[in-house]
């Protein structure tokens, strides 16, 4: 089955499946029914397996999915069997909390390098991590290949940080900068804002609030 | 019109507009067309405009959007009009961090508090903000009324504060933690998993090298 025809939903959902796998792994379960799965990654079961479908896999009547073979095809699905380097641009307080943050290399994504405009800050290391002069990123991708790229820069330098990721060979971008990158066909570009998520619980915050107050 | 028959799927992109009509007032533009609208937010313009009529707005033919009415609706709506204060559980790298992000201030929402389990970082500060205890949450939650509760802790007790914050009072939190949090009704929980942004990247990033590779 190609990739190609996996819903980007569906593929938004892999990484939960995938760490709700290692956990029933780690717990030591053979099968997992898609109840299970779903009640431990948030969505519900007939999504679960519709999902599960696109792997091929579609789980045995009264067994459920095997949790060994669920998570050796995601992992192979998700490119999670090597590990991907991380190049960080922008060497500020989130840039160096990312740099900082054991999360990413506990999954195989090792923060390898970071980036800064700031010849201040050039030379130093956050972590261990050393930071980079802008204009090595071209040789840093050349030895990293592979990497992700991450703009954790201001909004307003957010879309020229990314063309020069994109002109240095990088196909992968996750953007924490409040601002929509535009990127060439075949770069894949993954919004986070935090402030945004916060935007939305006030939304669901301030109606709770509304209904409180006319209850 | 009732905030509950807004979809969560509409909740979660009005930021996203926002976002892109407070760039527009900020240019001196007054309308806007339900295609600059998504050309700004990447979504398509149907879906726009669909989104926008749950807000009571409809545009002009011809016209567009009134951007000023827009912000004022949506900043009623997503609550925006007053601050709302953020406490953040875990004074590891990423709460450290997520204290420093000016993000989070700069569009109304003050991170007011930090509390950690451990007493060393207790009565310090990060970022002037200071770090309290965690039984101190209930007096801080009482003090910053409606505030969001960010869970900056690891997976493994990511729930247990999440608890804590519930029967403290408060209704949001949004979740930083690789773990699944149980709530009960009409608390919200919003998942951030930054490795996971990084599992979705890679299984595009795949497939886009095993295509090259092919082709």
């Amino acid at each position: 089955m190609m990739d190609r025809s996996i819903p980007d939903a569906t593929v938004a959902r892999l990484p939960v499946y995938f760490r709700a796998l290692v956990d029933l792994d780690r717990d030591g379960t053979a099968t997992a029914s898609s109840q299970e799965l779903a009640r431990r990654s948030g969505v519900n079961a007939s999504k679960v397996r519709k999902d599960l479908s696109y792997l091929g896999s579609f789980g045995t009547r009264g067994v459920g999915y095997d949790v060994q073979y669920l998570l050796f095809e995601m992992s192979r699905r998700l490119g999670l069997a090597t590990e991907r380097p991380v190049v960080i641009a922008g060497a500020g307080n989130l840039g160096r909390a990312l740099a900082k943050y054991r999360g990413f290399a506990d999954r195989g994504f090792p923060v390898v390098a970071l980036v800064d405009v700031d010849e201040a800050k050039v030379g130093g290391h956050v972590g261990g991590i050393e930071v980079h002069a802008l204009g090595d990123l071209v040789a840093l991708v050349r030895r990293h290949v592979g990497c992700i790229g991450v703009l954790a820069v201001p909004a307003d330098v957010a879309t020229a940080v990314a063309e020069r990721f994109v002109a240095a060979g990088v196909r992968s971008l996750l953007n924490f900068a409040p601002a929509i990158v535009d990127v060439p066909p075949g770069v894949t570009v993954r919004p986070v804002d935090l402030a945004l998520e916060l935007q939305i619980l006030s939304f669901y915050a301030q109606r709770h609030d509304l209904s409180a107050a006319a209850g």
